[in-house]
């Protein structure tokens, strides 16, 4: 698998994580169907699976057993998963689309996706929990306490916070970098330690790394999203095109310009990459993640 | 502890987990400070702790050290008060009075109700997971992992998804059953038995009555609702009294009609206080905590 070119990798995890994920969710003809059929509906048959990737990406730098970073890349998607259900809803940024498809509040009712993203989180504990992804059993509670801290108050629901109170409102750059950093960032970090954390071979240092490594990629890939939110069209996206800027929405497109959010994706992909050198080659493919994400389209 | 009558420890118990629970969220002045005051808003200051109070007394039936339990206590009540976030929303019960006061999302908006929920939910795995319950990690992840089942699409969540489905049905007394068990049921059961689990002396003797005892408590204080629901009024009960009448939701009133409930309830608890029996004096406060069901008025 670490002979493959970075494409053929990529498509080999993103269906790897499908299968794991598909494995994890209740079946749909389990009680309650419908809450289960949402669940999956929300979770399967789309995305980029960028979190999933980044643990796979990491747990390689610490000769990880993809099978114990499948349950970590599965725990942070299904809280991903929640968060996008949630985040749709009409009461938060009232989305009718999603990876292609109508919003699970639309296909589903406002009831049945808000318990669904409930349930969706409460599974990503509970696979955690359940499945052992760590020699050590005081490192698999860090782990999970890592994940809710990375999901909760202060993290990504704390970041969609910041988020509704800042629109409308002239913020700084300094602001707008701190809402990222928990709405879209904590989550992302948290993927990448996970990932790192299910290997044997993890040094302190190493975990540092790839934190600090984590948390531009994090920003990288919100810089991204700006900018494509603005330059490509719904068809490509999947999702509402223009949304935050007709949203009235602090966007990094919006405080430093186009060529501005250009060169800071440049500078912050530059940054990125230069924790990653002393762990050489088996730290690769999340080299090759940033230039993705950059790269990426959708 | 153990040599005052009941209403006293009762209130030691209220107590006690008050504190524990404001001791455990994150301040009001901590940033998002608006989603950390609709957290402790929707957790703090009321509420009987019925769960908590579960906790505690099947601790003391395995001489469980109380600070552990007021640590599974306050998971369990950040469960039930992110549940009941949810589910007074209006998508779900549409309710505007919850324990005497205004609902989350009357009181700071859909948005920020939604979300605090949600960082409630977390932060109960967070507790769970980042402080000592148990003197083995491995029976500690278990112990993560039962929340997690007792509140997610197989436990709560699923009950909430049923109880949704059934509205306007007619459903037998089984179906009905079958709803509470996952609904209220299940978290009162965790309750029970993570208490227990806190202590050094666990036998699964033990556990497997405590289980039971807690399955039949928490259909008992269902019934108990269902009569309160139609006999009290709104200012006692602090929520909306008549709601499932009213919204034609099947309950055990309605299928049984006010004596069969009542004769119901007598029922479950002479069968509940039975499996306690050989647990001696220890389980004295959970004998208590039965009947207590059975006599309050909110």
């Amino acid at each position: 698998m670490n002979d493959v070119d970075f494409p053929a990798w990529m498509g080999q995890m993103q269906r790897r994580t499908e299968a794991a994920l598909a494995r994890h969710l209740p079946r749909a003809d389990v009680l309650p169907e419908q809450l289960h059929e949402a669940m999956r509906y929300a979770t399967l048959g789309g995305g980029k699976r960028v979190r999933a990737l980044l643990a796979h990406a990491a747990g390689a730098v610490t000769d990880a057993a993809p099978d114990r970073v499948d349950v970590v890349a599965s725990a942070v998607e299904l809280i991903h998963a929640y968060s996008l259900v949630h985040d749709d809803m009409p009461c938060m940024d009232n989305d009718v689309l999603r990876r292609g498809k109508p919003t699970a509040h639309v296909r589903f009712g406002e009831a049945t996706a808000l318990l669904a993203g409930d349930a969706l989180q409460t599974l990503a504990f509970q696979l955690l929990a359940e499945n052992r992804v760590s020699e050590n059993p005081h490192d698999q509670l860090a782990m999970i306490a890592l994940l809710a801290s990375a999901s909760g108050s202060r993290g990504m629901a704390g970041g969609q916070a910041i988020d509704l109170a800042s629109v409308g409102c002239q913020i700084a750059l300094e602001a707008l970098e701190l809402m990222h950093i928990h709405k879209t960032g904590a989550l992302i970090r948290a993927a990448i330690v996970l990932g790192a954390r299910c290997g044997g071979r993890v040094e302190q240092d190493m975990l540092t790394r790839l934190d600090h490594f984590g948390k531009l990629v994090g920003l990288l890939f919100q810089v991204v999203d700006d900018i494509l939110d603005l330059q490509s069209d719904t068809a490509t996206l999947g999702k509402t095109a223009g949304k935050d800027a007709n949203a009235d929405k602090p966007t990094y497109v919006s405080l430093l310009g186009l060529s501005g959010a250009r060169q800071l994706a440049a500078d912050l992909l530059e940054q990125a990459r230069s924790p990653l050198i002393p762990l050489g080659r088996q730290a690769r493919r999340l080299d090759e993640l940033a230039s993705f994400i950059v790269a990426r389209k959708y």
